[in-house]
């Protein structure tokens, strides 16, 4: 899915909602559990609850490797089930130079290859360009490079600083330079909302991917106050808010539900950019 | 495998030769393509050829991953062919928060789990001490934090310098109050030889993985002479110089031969601080 295209979805379907199918075993509702696969099961659920009010679905690839053989076999067949225009994000935080990369991007980008096609990855940058420029190479897919992550220790170093900034700042200035807005995006994490200016300065046009709304503390209205751009240029995930939302028979409504209210406030906050 | 196991088999052995299994199927002789599994048959035929010339195999994660599940069954035969007293390292880089990160040290430690069970896992710093704790609870394993990598762009980041020195040497520092030595190694490439002096004097203790001897440059010379401590102190990678020293039938003597030559080198470094 292209820029436009994904533009095109946001403002038809007036969210910017990504659900993280973080789907743990251990906490999906005891009914399933005697089903033959109760992680495909659930998540076939949640896609049917959520599809109409989210733009994005994002699988965190560890939810999956730690089930061996048969859990990465249960990602492809969820990747399989998300419709067609709904963009598909592995959260897989991967980061490795030159061929290794390569060989990363084909698990995610290469169906003949590995079974899967989704359209972004997540990438983590320690080791500078040689780790990122393979998945660029990918011309019709997206790389969603770690910049600021949600969580609190995300400063141990990403808030290192020198003359030329933050080094998340200086992670950004450097990635620019390697791709454009077409084919990058940043991950930044709501639960950073003051740093949401400063991004913006550096990083006008890019879409930025949004964890930390609900559990982790942060606040949708703060994420698009300093966030938005004149293409949204957002999208926030919600993984347990939504996916646990109920615990019972009721589930997948309980994630409609949660997943309707924060398709709701988006609206809103859609309405300032858009003409409706 | 703990440390004085380690370092029991460095001794006797004569060698702290680690042999990387970045297997490609388009690098691998052509006799072996008509085969069911071509990297499995490869891949045992390396491991037989240089299992007394290694303390350790690592298998590059991404090269199994590009292949989907067939690659990742490939990954789980692999690590059962490995010998019982020979470390193990899954070459995986990840990188990820709290829950996510104690399901990837899952994948690649709990063998109930995921079908796995490696002695260690390289893991990425950019996102703090959320990302790396949660491996090291696994108490009997050992976790290897990327440091200082042998890639040119390596220096794209880990070079950024303030009051408090190389980002590198804040990501040894910090991460040296969350584990002691008989746990957590780092990533240390080969072609940062006089870097090892600098890093041997904050990580005295800790074993350090070298990548980047042969192919990539970097002199065992000279990592051998700023790197080795008391304990030996490293475990030096070679992939590609090894296992595609040959291309045709002869592949795993032509490796034999090359694993031979460094551990040969290796003997000559270790009675430097051993008694023999």
């Amino acid at each position: 899915m292209n820029r436009q295209q994904l533009i095109h979805q946001i403002k038809t379907k007036k969210t910017f909602l990504c659900v993280g199918l973080d789907t743990d075993i251990n906490k999906i509702p005891k009914h399933l559990l005697s089903l033959e696969n109760p992680v495909l099961a659930f998540n076939k659920q949640i896609i049917d609850a959520t599809k109409h009010l989210c733009i994005a679905y994002k699988i965190n690839t560890a939810f999956y490797e730690c089930l061996g053989i048969k859990g990465w076999q249960t990602m492809i067949d969820t990747l399989n089930y998300i419709p067609e225009n709904i963009f598909t994000i592995a959260d897989a935080k991967r980061g490795d130079i030159g061929n290794t990369a390569t060989m990363y991007a084909q698990a995610f980008f290469d169906i003949q290859a590995s079974g899967m096609s989704f359209d972004a990855v997540t990438v983590a940058p320690y080791m500078g360009a040689d780790s990122v420029k393979p998945f660029l190479a990918f011309a019709d897919k997206w790389t969603i490079l770690l910049a600021l992550t949600s969580n609190e220790s995300g400063k141990d170093f990403q808030f290192i600083k020198n003359d030329d900034g933050f080094l998340y700042q200086q992670v950004i200035k450097k990635a620019n330079q390697w791709a454009n807005p077409n084919q990058l995006m940043y991950v930044v994490g709501a639960t950073r909302g003051q740093a949401f200016e400063d991004i913006r300065k550096i990083a006008p046009h890019n879409f930025l991917l949004v964890p930390g709304v609900g559990q982790q503390g942060g606040s949708l209205a703060d994420v698009c106050k300093y966030g938005l751009n004149a293409d949204c240029g957002l999208i926030v995930n919600s993984s347990r808010g939504i996916i646990y939302a109920g615990a019972d028979e009721n589930f997948a409504n309980a994630a409609h539900t949660e997943a309707l209210k924060i398709q709701q406030e988006m609206e809103v906050e859609l309405a300032k950019i858009f003409e409706v």
